[in-house]
């Protein structure tokens, strides 16, 4: 009888159990299957500091979600992605500080170290290293054709020679920026990937270099599957027809997780909205859009998504109540992350932080690890 | 009294002996000062198996020679390139056992891992780590520029656009080639580098980008000499236009480091020369292509450039007995390294190989450690 893998995945159940099917023993070819793979849910982002509301109701949120509601069996693997953040200039002292600012909202935020997978990318070279590795496959052509790199650049999407003017600043880096992306993913086996709808390009481009790895190399990694965050875009409260972002130039268009009850106040308070006074307060994105982003943070926070009915509950309030309500609602959900965060900088500080990074990124050095001894022996590597 | 690089570098000898001078006690930004760095001499190969003549004259033979010539204080640091290998589709049982026919070859030329760092790149991952980071400063229009990933499509050097039929199966590997041998170089904190004249490009591109690092993050790398070979290039015997080369379809257009003494007799004796019988032997490269590639393998192996001369001490003979004479002068050059071949790969095996490879790695990887701690801590990663 040949053992193929057709027939294995025929096999009856009690056969999976035998010593000769057991993972020691099968034939090499199956030993990088990843019909094991357990469910592996990875996310990163990029250590700008404090995150901002936007990054907390558009991912971060979700993170700690998973925590409650996903099963022990599935891995939570979240990433600091500094060797991305490096892809625009930075300089050394701020990255330092913003690394550390990211790592003690993720667990102010209530992600638990010891439940999840917290890590710096540029602790483990896994990362660079199967960057590379795919790096031989993935199509420059196609690269050329993603927005990211152009939207960095403010140049039109049409956009595809790397040889004039426009592109003269463009370096490889920021290029190849969906690449790395696709190896962090892979690195770890991911099966689950929450991105942002901007980040989708990304995810597909991931996909088909799994599909190109797999048809030169054989099988290595499952696909991963997009989990779409619950939380749409949150806006610029300065101006809404922008996301809200850390390198806008006006600090009153975000709100920080660590922002005092007062300075939410106040920039709730001044927040652009529009002069429809008339209508009192409803839901139309496209012609309120300043109010309708507040109706949205306001929701996403109670973990709702039926903006108009939220709308509704503040019929006949003014404007100035209404914002006074949503400053309470943010207010109240920041709290303990506020004082988890004062706790953690003042009583645990620099010692606690690096120990818990350097815990993580070895269990992460160790998952990437799994997977690269099956890369570099389908290549001839190893 | 300030304690600038400046002031450091105006010193009298005997003050760098004091304690405060030593560098445990410098200054934080003297630390990553190169001005210690060891004359270190980097060289890498791919891994196509056995080499050829035009390997060995090119390149290799200098390598042993510098184990006779440099000082003991002269780190001499050879890597067996497979994640440049990788930029071609390349078979993974063909790469596993070129690599080790390579690594084989450079202990039967007589290459001493006691003296030197031998190594494979992809057991190193600093070398993909380097790449990642100088990629965030390498110019994408610069790469456009390059030749060499024009020349393997086979495309005109005029063509720089990623987004055109022609460049149609240019993948982001072969694309970003240089920066990877930037890293290798620099990771090691190479002072000089050996090249072939079609790598001087490279090696350009690698002083660049020290320049913009240095620039962005401070000084942390020397900046490496070139050190060209004192062999052109050997070319190939049945077409003397083209170099010798591994992927020519003709085997007898090459000469292997393991080929037998009647294969050499073999390929020089219907090695293409030319009809000009009444010239008798003489050197003239443009008329006589074939006839002077002889000469000059016959040069370069006895460590001369005089080919002129060379040529005229074969003054009255036929070409029959010319090419006698330069088959027993490659077949007396290679006797010793085909029976260390065979001796290595008979008596020691394969355990002996991997341990080698394996000792040479750990070497490197310090050495490359001691490079990206600088790194990490110039860009604010640490």
């Amino acid at each position: 009888m040949k053992r193929g893998s057709k027939v294995l995945d025929s096999l009856p159940h009690r056969s999976l159990q035998s010593q000769w099917y057991s993972p020691r023993y099968l034939p090499r070819g199956l030993q990088t299957s990843t019909s094991f793979t357990p469910k592996t849910i990875f996310s990163g982002i990029q250590p700008t500091g404090v995150p901002h509301l936007g990054n907390y109701l558009g991912a971060l949120k979700q993170w700690t979600s998973f925590q409650n509601t996903e099963t022990e069996s599935t891995k939570l693997i979240f990433c600091i992605v500094d060797l991305h953040a490096i892809t625009s200039p930075q300089k050394a002292s701020n990255l330092r500080q913003w690394k550390k600012e990211m790592l003690t909202t993720l667990l102010a935020i209530g992600l638990n170290p010891d439940r999840c997978i917290i890590f710096e990318q540029s602790r483990v070279p896994a990362h660079s290293e199967l960057m590379w590795i795919l790096s031989c496959i993935s199509s420059t052509g196609r690269l050329s054709r993603m927005t990211q790199w152009k939207s960095k650049l403010g140049i039109s999407e049409e956009h595809h020679s790397l040889e004039d003017k426009s592109t003269e600043t463009l370096k490889l880096g920021l290029f190849s920026y969906p690449v790395l992306q696709a190896a962090d993913i892979l690195v770890h086996r991911a099966t689950h990937v929450p991105v942002g709808e901007d980040q989708a390009q990304h995810l597909e481009l991931t996909r088909d270099i799994v599909g190109a790895f797999h048809h030169n190399y054989g099988k290595v990694f499952p696909l991963p599957a997009t989990l779409l965050s619950p939380a749409k875009r949150v806006m610029s409260l300065s101006d809404p027809t922008q996301k809200m972002s850390k390198s806008a130039p006006d600090p009153k268009s975000r709100i920080l997780l660590t922002d005092s009850p007062t300075s939410v106040q106040g920039k709730i308070k001044v927040a652009l909205t529009d002069s429809l006074e008339t209508y009192g307060i409803t839901y139309d994105p496209q012609k309120r859009p300043g109010l309708s982003n507040l109706i949205e943070i306001y929701a996403h926070i109670q973990g709702r998504e039926d903006f108009e009915h939220v709308a509704s509950e503040f019929e006949g309030l003014t404007k100035k109540v209404f914002k006074e309500r949503v400053a309470d609602c943010i207010n109240e959900s920041l709290e303990s992350i506020r004082s988890e965060y004062t706790r953690i900088t003042e009583t645990e500080g620099d010692g606690f932080l690096e120990k818990v990074v350097r815990e993580g990124s070895a269990k992460a050095a160790n998952s990437a690890e799994e997977t690269m001894v099956k890369v570099r022996e389908a290549l001839g590597l190893l």
